[in-house]
Protein backbone atom coordinates (compact mmCIF):
# COMPACT_ATOMS: atom_id res chain seq x y z
CA UNK A 1 0.00 0.00 0.00
CA UNK A 2 1.22 3.16 -0.86
CA UNK A 3 -0.14 6.52 0.42
CA UNK A 4 -0.42 9.50 -2.47
CA UNK A 5 -0.74 12.96 -1.58
CA UNK A 6 -2.04 15.20 -4.74
CA UNK A 7 -1.84 18.84 -5.40
CA UNK A 8 -5.36 20.09 -6.95
CA UNK A 9 -7.08 22.58 -9.05
CA UNK A 10 -10.46 22.88 -9.49
CA UNK A 11 -12.79 25.37 -11.13
CA UNK A 12 -16.13 24.84 -8.31
CA UNK A 13 -18.88 26.11 -10.33
CA UNK A 14 -20.68 22.84 -11.84
CA UNK A 15 -19.86 20.87 -8.30
CA UNK A 16 -21.85 20.95 -4.86
CA UNK A 17 -18.28 21.54 -3.40
CA UNK A 18 -15.88 19.17 -2.23
CA UNK A 19 -17.73 16.50 -0.78
CA UNK A 20 -19.51 13.59 -2.19
CA UNK A 21 -23.30 14.07 -2.16
CA UNK A 22 -26.41 12.49 -2.86
CA UNK A 23 -27.72 14.96 -5.27
CA UNK A 24 -24.67 16.27 -7.22
CA UNK A 25 -21.69 16.23 -8.38
CA UNK A 26 -18.79 16.60 -5.86
CA UNK A 27 -14.85 17.23 -6.82
CA UNK A 28 -14.16 13.94 -4.11
CA UNK A 29 -16.63 12.12 -6.42
CA UNK A 30 -14.91 12.87 -9.48
CA UNK A 31 -11.26 12.00 -8.24
CA UNK A 32 -12.64 8.80 -6.36
CA UNK A 33 -13.87 7.61 -9.87
CA UNK A 34 -11.07 8.25 -11.74
CA UNK A 35 -8.94 6.88 -9.02
CA UNK A 36 -11.29 3.65 -9.12
CA UNK A 37 -11.07 3.24 -12.81
CA UNK A 38 -6.98 3.93 -12.61
CA UNK A 39 -6.17 0.98 -9.83
CA UNK A 40 -9.74 -1.08 -9.87
CA UNK A 41 -9.81 -0.52 -6.37
CA UNK A 42 -12.25 1.55 -4.07
CA UNK A 43 -10.65 4.56 -3.21
CA UNK A 44 -11.23 7.32 -0.49
CA UNK A 45 -10.02 11.07 -1.28
CA UNK A 46 -9.71 12.93 1.96
CA UNK A 47 -9.00 16.61 1.34
CA UNK A 48 -7.25 19.11 3.72
CA UNK A 49 -10.35 21.22 3.83
CA UNK A 50 -13.97 20.67 2.25
CA UNK A 51 -15.10 23.64 0.26
CA UNK A 52 -18.53 24.45 -0.46
CA UNK A 53 -20.89 24.49 -3.87
CA UNK A 54 -19.30 27.23 -6.50
CA UNK A 55 -15.71 27.23 -4.39
CA UNK A 56 -12.75 26.91 -6.23
CA UNK A 57 -8.69 25.89 -5.55
CA UNK A 58 -5.66 25.98 -6.88
CA UNK A 59 -3.77 24.19 -4.60
CA UNK A 60 -5.99 21.82 -2.74
CA UNK A 61 -4.14 19.02 -1.01
CA UNK A 62 -5.70 15.02 -0.80
CA UNK A 63 -4.62 12.12 0.06
CA UNK A 64 -5.35 8.15 -1.34
CA UNK A 65 -4.13 5.02 -0.56
CA UNK A 66 -3.21 2.59 -3.82
CA UNK A 67 -2.51 -1.11 -3.21
CA UNK A 68 -1.29 -1.54 -6.90
CA UNK A 69 2.09 -0.37 -8.00
CA UNK A 70 1.57 2.42 -9.90
CA UNK A 71 4.58 5.49 -9.96
CA UNK A 72 3.00 9.01 -8.88
CA UNK A 73 3.66 10.31 -12.16
CA UNK A 74 1.69 7.60 -13.65
CA UNK A 75 -0.99 7.95 -11.46
CA UNK A 76 -0.98 12.26 -11.98
CA UNK A 77 -1.56 11.12 -15.59
CA UNK A 78 -4.31 9.09 -15.70
CA UNK A 79 -6.41 10.78 -12.62
CA UNK A 80 -6.08 13.76 -15.30
CA UNK A 81 -7.20 12.00 -18.32
CA UNK A 82 -9.50 10.24 -16.54
CA UNK A 83 -11.63 13.23 -14.45
CA UNK A 84 -12.27 14.46 -18.35
CA UNK A 85 -14.23 17.18 -18.27
CA UNK A 86 -14.24 17.55 -14.73
CA UNK A 87 -12.58 21.01 -14.75
CA UNK A 88 -10.68 18.87 -11.75
CA UNK A 89 -6.19 19.30 -12.33
CA UNK A 90 -3.79 17.06 -10.80
CA UNK A 91 -0.71 19.52 -10.17
CA UNK A 92 1.68 17.50 -8.38
CA UNK A 93 1.49 13.63 -7.03
CA UNK A 94 3.93 12.00 -4.33
CA UNK A 95 4.42 9.20 -2.31
CA UNK A 96 4.43 10.17 1.38
CA UNK A 97 4.51 7.98 4.93
CA UNK A 98 1.67 5.77 6.07
CA UNK A 99 0.56 8.20 8.46
CA UNK A 100 0.31 11.75 6.48
CA UNK A 101 -2.93 12.81 6.69
CA UNK A 102 -4.23 15.56 4.03
CA UNK A 103 -6.44 16.99 7.25
CA UNK A 104 -4.85 16.27 10.21
CA UNK A 105 -1.13 16.87 9.37
CA UNK A 106 -2.06 20.25 8.11
CA UNK A 107 -0.38 23.12 10.33
CA UNK A 108 -2.06 25.98 7.71
CA UNK A 109 -4.93 26.44 5.34
CA UNK A 110 -4.92 29.64 3.00
CA UNK A 111 -7.31 31.25 1.13
CA UNK A 112 -7.83 33.73 -1.40
CA UNK A 113 -10.92 36.11 -2.09
CA UNK A 114 -11.40 37.60 -5.52
CA UNK A 115 -13.31 40.86 -5.34
CA UNK A 116 -13.58 42.22 -8.59
CA UNK A 117 -15.21 46.32 -8.31
CA UNK A 118 -17.46 47.32 -12.00
CA UNK A 119 -20.45 47.71 -12.55
CA UNK A 120 -20.39 45.62 -16.09
CA UNK A 121 -21.47 41.84 -15.47
CA UNK A 122 -18.01 39.48 -15.73
CA UNK A 123 -17.66 37.52 -18.80
CA UNK A 124 -14.25 35.32 -18.01
CA UNK A 125 -14.67 35.37 -14.11
CA UNK A 126 -18.55 34.87 -13.74
CA UNK A 127 -18.90 32.88 -10.74
CA UNK A 128 -14.80 33.00 -10.72
CA UNK A 129 -14.96 36.28 -8.68
CA UNK A 130 -17.37 38.35 -6.47
CA UNK A 131 -18.19 41.44 -8.80
CA UNK A 132 -19.12 44.49 -6.55
CA UNK A 133 -20.56 47.44 -8.35
CA UNK A 134 -19.38 50.46 -6.28
CA UNK A 135 -15.41 51.19 -5.78
CA UNK A 136 -14.16 50.01 -2.63
CA UNK A 137 -12.19 51.65 -0.03
CA UNK A 138 -8.62 49.34 0.09
CA UNK A 139 -7.03 51.59 3.16
CA UNK A 140 -10.27 51.31 4.38
CA UNK A 141 -11.16 47.49 4.37
CA UNK A 142 -7.29 46.90 5.54
CA UNK A 143 -7.71 48.80 8.89
CA UNK A 144 -10.65 46.67 9.14
CA UNK A 145 -8.63 43.20 8.73
CA UNK A 146 -6.25 44.10 10.99
CA UNK A 147 -8.86 44.13 13.84
CA UNK A 148 -9.99 40.47 13.00
CA UNK A 149 -6.46 39.22 13.08
CA UNK A 150 -5.42 36.91 15.98
CA UNK A 151 -7.22 34.32 18.46
CA UNK A 152 -10.73 35.29 18.49
CA UNK A 153 -14.28 33.60 19.33
CA UNK A 154 -15.26 34.23 15.94
CA UNK A 155 -19.30 33.20 16.36
CA UNK A 156 -19.90 35.71 14.68
CA UNK A 157 -18.40 34.99 11.28
CA UNK A 158 -19.64 31.28 11.93
CA UNK A 159 -21.84 29.69 9.56
CA UNK A 160 -25.16 27.63 11.75
CA UNK A 161 -24.08 24.63 10.07
CA UNK A 162 -20.44 24.92 11.34
CA UNK A 163 -19.81 21.47 13.33
CA UNK A 164 -16.44 22.46 14.74
CA UNK A 165 -16.78 22.30 19.17
CA UNK A 166 -15.10 25.66 19.53
CA UNK A 167 -15.71 29.13 17.98
CA UNK A 168 -11.63 30.29 18.86
CA UNK A 169 -9.71 30.63 16.24
CA UNK A 170 -6.81 32.14 15.45
CA UNK A 171 -6.46 33.92 12.37
CA UNK A 172 -2.93 34.76 11.47
CA UNK A 173 -3.14 36.77 8.20
CA UNK A 174 -5.81 39.03 6.59
CA UNK A 175 -4.56 41.33 3.62
CA UNK A 176 -5.89 42.67 0.94
CA UNK A 177 -4.02 43.29 -2.35
CA UNK A 178 -5.33 46.18 -4.58
CA UNK A 179 -4.45 46.40 -7.93
CA UNK A 180 -7.32 48.60 -9.97
CA UNK A 181 -10.96 46.75 -9.88
CA UNK A 182 -9.11 43.83 -8.77
CA UNK A 183 -9.06 43.53 -4.95
CA UNK A 184 -7.60 39.98 -3.40
CA UNK A 185 -8.21 39.40 0.32
CA UNK A 186 -5.52 36.45 1.73
CA UNK A 187 -6.75 34.41 4.93
CA UNK A 188 -4.49 32.25 6.54
CA UNK A 189 -4.93 30.16 9.63
CA UNK A 190 -4.38 27.02 11.19
CA UNK A 191 -8.38 26.33 10.72
CA UNK A 192 -11.03 28.24 9.94
CA UNK A 193 -14.70 27.88 11.07
CA UNK A 194 -17.82 27.27 8.55
CA UNK A 195 -18.20 30.14 6.36
CA UNK A 196 -15.81 32.37 8.05
CA UNK A 197 -13.99 33.51 5.33
CA UNK A 198 -16.59 34.74 2.92
CA UNK A 199 -18.40 36.11 6.51
CA UNK A 200 -15.59 38.24 6.65
CA UNK A 201 -14.84 39.27 3.94
CA UNK A 202 -18.73 40.25 3.40
CA UNK A 203 -18.57 42.65 6.04
CA UNK A 204 -14.78 44.20 5.17
CA UNK A 205 -16.73 45.02 1.59
CA UNK A 206 -19.33 46.61 3.85
CA UNK A 207 -16.25 48.72 5.39
CA UNK A 208 -15.05 49.19 2.06
CA UNK A 209 -18.51 50.73 0.69
CA UNK A 210 -18.73 53.29 3.66
CA UNK A 211 -21.34 51.17 5.44
CA UNK A 212 -19.36 50.31 8.36
CA UNK A 213 -16.41 51.75 10.28
CA UNK A 214 -13.55 49.39 11.50
CA UNK A 215 -14.90 49.95 14.72
CA UNK A 216 -18.06 49.02 13.52
CA UNK A 217 -16.52 45.32 12.51
CA UNK A 218 -14.71 45.11 15.96
CA UNK A 219 -18.26 45.41 17.64
CA UNK A 220 -19.76 42.87 15.42
CA UNK A 221 -17.04 40.33 16.31
CA UNK A 222 -16.63 41.12 20.13
CA UNK A 223 -21.03 40.61 20.02
CA UNK A 224 -20.46 36.85 19.69
CA UNK A 225 -23.73 36.97 17.54
CA UNK A 226 -24.06 35.75 13.91
CA UNK A 227 -27.37 38.02 13.98
CA UNK A 228 -24.62 40.91 14.29
CA UNK A 229 -23.19 39.81 10.67
CA UNK A 230 -23.58 42.13 8.39
CA UNK A 231 -23.31 40.64 5.08
CA UNK A 232 -21.31 36.85 4.15
CA UNK A 233 -19.96 37.02 0.58
CA UNK A 234 -20.91 34.66 -2.27
CA UNK A 235 -18.87 31.39 -2.99
CA UNK A 236 -17.88 32.77 -6.37
CA UNK A 237 -14.66 34.44 -4.97
CA UNK A 238 -13.50 31.66 -2.84
CA UNK A 239 -10.07 29.71 -3.84
CA UNK A 240 -8.46 27.57 -1.34
CA UNK A 241 -4.83 28.25 -2.05
CA UNK A 242 -3.01 26.19 0.21
CA UNK A 243 -1.83 23.86 3.07
CA UNK A 244 0.93 23.54 4.91
CA UNK A 245 2.70 20.40 6.79
CA UNK A 246 5.58 19.58 8.74
CA UNK B 1 -29.83 59.96 -34.83
CA UNK B 2 -26.90 59.40 -32.62
CA UNK B 3 -23.75 57.01 -33.34
CA UNK B 4 -22.66 55.30 -30.24
CA UNK B 5 -19.04 53.96 -30.07
CA UNK B 6 -18.78 50.84 -27.34
CA UNK B 7 -15.92 48.97 -25.50
CA UNK B 8 -16.96 45.17 -25.55
CA UNK B 9 -15.26 42.26 -23.66
CA UNK B 10 -16.57 38.78 -24.34
CA UNK B 11 -15.68 35.53 -24.07
CA UNK B 12 -15.84 33.62 -27.22
CA UNK B 13 -15.69 30.06 -26.17
CA UNK B 14 -19.74 29.72 -26.73
CA UNK B 15 -19.55 31.94 -30.08
CA UNK B 16 -19.59 30.90 -33.76
CA UNK B 17 -17.38 34.26 -34.00
CA UNK B 18 -18.13 37.90 -33.92
CA UNK B 19 -20.11 38.02 -37.14
CA UNK B 20 -23.64 37.10 -37.33
CA UNK B 21 -23.66 33.58 -38.84
CA UNK B 22 -27.33 31.32 -39.75
CA UNK B 23 -26.08 28.32 -37.86
CA UNK B 24 -25.12 29.45 -34.78
CA UNK B 25 -24.60 32.24 -31.96
CA UNK B 26 -22.38 35.04 -32.45
CA UNK B 27 -21.59 38.18 -30.60
CA UNK B 28 -22.86 40.61 -32.93
CA UNK B 29 -26.34 39.13 -32.99
CA UNK B 30 -26.51 39.02 -28.94
CA UNK B 31 -25.58 42.62 -28.97
CA UNK B 32 -27.77 43.67 -31.99
CA UNK B 33 -31.11 41.81 -30.31
CA UNK B 34 -30.27 43.62 -27.07
CA UNK B 35 -29.67 47.04 -29.12
CA UNK B 36 -33.43 46.19 -30.60
CA UNK B 37 -35.03 44.98 -27.58
CA UNK B 38 -33.68 48.71 -25.72
CA UNK B 39 -34.15 51.19 -28.77
CA UNK B 40 -36.88 49.54 -30.88
CA UNK B 41 -35.22 50.02 -33.47
CA UNK B 42 -33.16 47.37 -36.15
CA UNK B 43 -29.75 48.28 -34.97
CA UNK B 44 -26.78 47.45 -36.86
CA UNK B 45 -23.61 46.84 -34.96
CA UNK B 46 -20.17 47.05 -36.61
CA UNK B 47 -17.12 45.78 -35.26
CA UNK B 48 -13.38 46.42 -35.11
CA UNK B 49 -12.57 43.37 -36.29
CA UNK B 50 -14.18 40.32 -36.53
CA UNK B 51 -12.70 37.41 -34.11
CA UNK B 52 -13.17 34.06 -35.38
CA UNK B 53 -15.32 31.21 -33.57
CA UNK B 54 -13.93 30.58 -29.67
CA UNK B 55 -11.24 33.86 -29.84
CA UNK B 56 -12.25 36.31 -27.43
CA UNK B 57 -12.46 40.09 -26.69
CA UNK B 58 -11.09 42.04 -23.68
CA UNK B 59 -11.35 45.50 -25.66
CA UNK B 60 -13.08 45.26 -28.78
CA UNK B 61 -14.57 48.57 -30.20
CA UNK B 62 -17.99 48.55 -32.22
CA UNK B 63 -20.44 51.24 -33.24
CA UNK B 64 -23.83 51.57 -33.75
CA UNK B 65 -26.45 54.38 -34.82
CA UNK B 66 -29.68 55.07 -32.69
CA UNK B 67 -32.77 57.26 -33.51
CA UNK B 68 -34.11 57.05 -29.89
CA UNK B 69 -32.80 59.78 -27.86
CA UNK B 70 -30.65 57.80 -24.95
CA UNK B 71 -27.81 59.03 -22.85
CA UNK B 72 -24.41 56.43 -23.43
CA UNK B 73 -24.81 55.68 -19.91
CA UNK B 74 -28.13 54.50 -20.31
CA UNK B 75 -27.63 52.47 -23.51
CA UNK B 76 -24.60 50.53 -21.71
CA UNK B 77 -26.54 49.41 -18.54
CA UNK B 78 -29.84 48.39 -20.67
CA UNK B 79 -27.62 46.23 -23.32
CA UNK B 80 -25.77 45.15 -20.49
CA UNK B 81 -28.99 43.81 -18.48
CA UNK B 82 -30.45 42.66 -21.92
CA UNK B 83 -27.19 40.90 -23.45
CA UNK B 84 -27.10 38.14 -20.44
CA UNK B 85 -27.01 35.35 -19.91
CA UNK B 86 -24.39 35.60 -22.79
CA UNK B 87 -20.97 36.21 -21.54
CA UNK B 88 -20.71 39.86 -23.01
CA UNK B 89 -20.16 43.16 -21.24
CA UNK B 90 -20.70 46.92 -22.68
CA UNK B 91 -17.39 48.21 -20.42
CA UNK B 92 -17.59 51.89 -21.98
CA UNK B 93 -20.02 53.48 -24.36
CA UNK B 94 -19.82 56.84 -25.49
CA UNK B 95 -22.01 59.08 -28.00
CA UNK B 96 -19.22 60.11 -30.98
CA UNK B 97 -19.66 61.97 -34.82
CA UNK B 98 -21.64 60.54 -37.28
CA UNK B 99 -18.77 60.06 -39.27
CA UNK B 100 -16.80 57.76 -37.04
CA UNK B 101 -16.24 53.80 -38.20
CA UNK B 102 -14.94 51.06 -35.83
CA UNK B 103 -13.77 49.23 -38.73
CA UNK B 104 -13.06 52.18 -41.11
CA UNK B 105 -11.58 54.95 -38.65
CA UNK B 106 -9.37 52.40 -36.94
CA UNK B 107 -5.62 53.11 -36.96
CA UNK B 108 -4.47 50.21 -34.89
CA UNK B 109 -5.60 46.85 -33.67
CA UNK B 110 -3.93 45.09 -30.62
CA UNK B 111 -3.91 41.66 -29.99
CA UNK B 112 -3.06 39.25 -27.19
CA UNK B 113 -2.12 35.19 -27.52
CA UNK B 114 -2.30 33.79 -23.90
CA UNK B 115 -0.45 30.27 -23.40
CA UNK B 116 0.24 28.10 -20.53
CA UNK B 117 2.76 25.61 -20.08
CA UNK B 118 1.94 23.06 -18.29
CA UNK B 119 1.20 18.74 -18.58
CA UNK B 120 -1.76 19.14 -16.29
CA UNK B 121 -5.26 20.28 -18.32
CA UNK B 122 -6.82 23.90 -18.05
CA UNK B 123 -9.17 24.16 -15.29
CA UNK B 124 -10.52 27.53 -15.10
CA UNK B 125 -8.69 28.49 -18.43
CA UNK B 126 -9.55 25.83 -20.50
CA UNK B 127 -10.86 27.56 -24.06
CA UNK B 128 -9.22 30.39 -22.69
CA UNK B 129 -5.30 29.96 -23.49
CA UNK B 130 -3.31 27.34 -25.21
CA UNK B 131 -1.77 25.04 -23.34
CA UNK B 132 1.16 23.61 -24.45
CA UNK B 133 2.39 20.78 -22.23
CA UNK B 134 6.33 21.16 -22.37
CA UNK B 135 8.42 24.14 -21.68
CA UNK B 136 9.07 26.75 -24.26
CA UNK B 137 11.99 28.74 -24.54
CA UNK B 138 11.16 32.49 -24.55
CA UNK B 139 14.33 33.98 -25.36
CA UNK B 140 14.35 32.09 -28.17
CA UNK B 141 10.64 33.00 -29.45
CA UNK B 142 11.22 36.65 -28.53
CA UNK B 143 14.72 36.49 -31.43
CA UNK B 144 11.83 34.74 -33.86
CA UNK B 145 9.81 37.59 -32.89
CA UNK B 146 12.03 40.31 -34.22
CA UNK B 147 12.22 38.69 -37.48
CA UNK B 148 8.55 39.37 -38.37
CA UNK B 149 8.06 42.45 -37.10
CA UNK B 150 8.09 45.48 -39.70
CA UNK B 151 6.34 45.21 -43.74
CA UNK B 152 6.06 42.02 -44.77
CA UNK B 153 3.90 39.74 -47.46
CA UNK B 154 2.89 37.65 -45.05
CA UNK B 155 1.43 35.28 -47.30
CA UNK B 156 2.59 32.40 -45.31
CA UNK B 157 0.50 33.13 -41.93
CA UNK B 158 -2.40 33.78 -43.97
CA UNK B 159 -6.10 31.55 -44.03
CA UNK B 160 -6.69 30.37 -46.90
CA UNK B 161 -10.06 31.94 -46.68
CA UNK B 162 -8.48 35.48 -45.92
CA UNK B 163 -10.58 38.33 -48.26
CA UNK B 164 -7.49 41.04 -48.18
CA UNK B 165 -6.61 42.27 -51.48
CA UNK B 166 -2.76 42.26 -50.51
CA UNK B 167 -0.75 39.63 -48.43
CA UNK B 168 1.43 42.94 -47.18
CA UNK B 169 0.89 43.98 -43.45
CA UNK B 170 3.59 46.09 -41.46
CA UNK B 171 3.57 44.67 -38.15
CA UNK B 172 4.27 46.92 -35.71
CA UNK B 173 4.71 44.88 -32.54
CA UNK B 174 5.42 40.84 -31.91
CA UNK B 175 6.79 40.99 -28.54
CA UNK B 176 6.65 37.89 -25.67
CA UNK B 177 6.03 38.33 -21.78
CA UNK B 178 6.90 35.48 -20.02
CA UNK B 179 6.06 34.80 -16.41
CA UNK B 180 6.49 31.59 -14.67
CA UNK B 181 4.20 29.21 -16.99
CA UNK B 182 2.40 31.69 -18.88
CA UNK B 183 3.68 33.05 -21.99
CA UNK B 184 1.67 36.55 -23.10
CA UNK B 185 2.49 37.39 -27.37
CA UNK B 186 1.07 41.14 -27.94
CA UNK B 187 0.67 41.53 -31.66
CA UNK B 188 -0.04 45.35 -32.83
CA UNK B 189 -0.24 46.20 -36.54
CA UNK B 190 -2.87 48.51 -38.38
CA UNK B 191 -4.77 45.30 -39.94
CA UNK B 192 -4.15 41.66 -39.74
CA UNK B 193 -4.56 38.78 -42.37
CA UNK B 194 -6.96 35.98 -41.14
CA UNK B 195 -5.71 33.88 -39.42
CA UNK B 196 -2.17 35.70 -39.19
CA UNK B 197 -1.43 36.05 -35.10
CA UNK B 198 -2.70 32.56 -34.60
CA UNK B 199 -0.14 31.53 -37.39
CA UNK B 200 2.78 33.26 -36.36
CA UNK B 201 1.96 32.28 -32.48
CA UNK B 202 1.53 28.48 -33.58
CA UNK B 203 5.12 28.68 -35.73
CA UNK B 204 6.59 31.06 -32.71
CA UNK B 205 6.06 27.65 -30.47
CA UNK B 206 7.81 25.54 -33.19
CA UNK B 207 10.47 27.79 -32.33
CA UNK B 208 10.66 28.19 -28.26
CA UNK B 209 10.33 23.95 -28.46
CA UNK B 210 13.45 24.22 -30.36
CA UNK B 211 11.45 22.71 -33.20
CA UNK B 212 12.49 25.70 -35.19
CA UNK B 213 15.36 27.70 -35.44
CA UNK B 214 15.05 31.29 -35.82
CA UNK B 215 15.93 31.39 -38.86
CA UNK B 216 13.33 28.47 -40.24
CA UNK B 217 10.47 30.85 -39.02
CA UNK B 218 12.55 33.41 -41.37
CA UNK B 219 12.51 31.00 -44.19
CA UNK B 220 9.05 30.45 -44.01
CA UNK B 221 7.87 34.07 -43.95
CA UNK B 222 10.27 34.57 -47.05
CA UNK B 223 8.48 31.32 -48.99
CA UNK B 224 5.54 33.59 -48.92
CA UNK B 225 4.18 29.65 -49.23
CA UNK B 226 1.14 28.71 -46.86
CA UNK B 227 2.13 25.08 -47.32
CA UNK B 228 5.54 26.34 -45.51
CA UNK B 229 3.29 27.17 -42.26
CA UNK B 230 4.66 25.38 -39.13
CA UNK B 231 1.36 25.58 -36.73
CA UNK B 232 -1.84 27.26 -36.67
CA UNK B 233 -2.31 27.86 -33.35
CA UNK B 234 -5.94 27.29 -31.68
CA UNK B 235 -8.51 29.84 -31.07
CA UNK B 236 -8.60 29.47 -27.78
CA UNK B 237 -5.84 31.25 -26.42
CA UNK B 238 -6.59 34.63 -28.65
CA UNK B 239 -8.06 38.44 -27.47
CA UNK B 240 -8.54 41.27 -29.08
CA UNK B 241 -7.12 44.04 -26.49
CA UNK B 242 -7.43 46.92 -28.44
CA UNK B 243 -8.66 49.49 -31.10
CA UNK B 244 -6.94 52.63 -31.88
CA UNK B 245 -8.71 55.39 -33.05
CA UNK B 246 -7.77 59.37 -34.31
Amino acid sequence: MTRFALTIEYDGRPFMGWQRQAHGPSVQQAIETAARTVTGETVAVHAAGRTDAGVHATGMRAHLDVERTITPFRLMEALNALVRPAPVAILACEAVAPDWHARFSCLARHYEYRIITRRAPLTFEHGLAWRVPTPLDGAAMAEGAARLVGRHDFTTFRSAHCQADSPLRTLDRLEMVQEGERISIFASARSFLHHQVRSMVGCLALVGQGKWSADDLQAALEARDRTKLGLNAPPDGLYFRQADYP
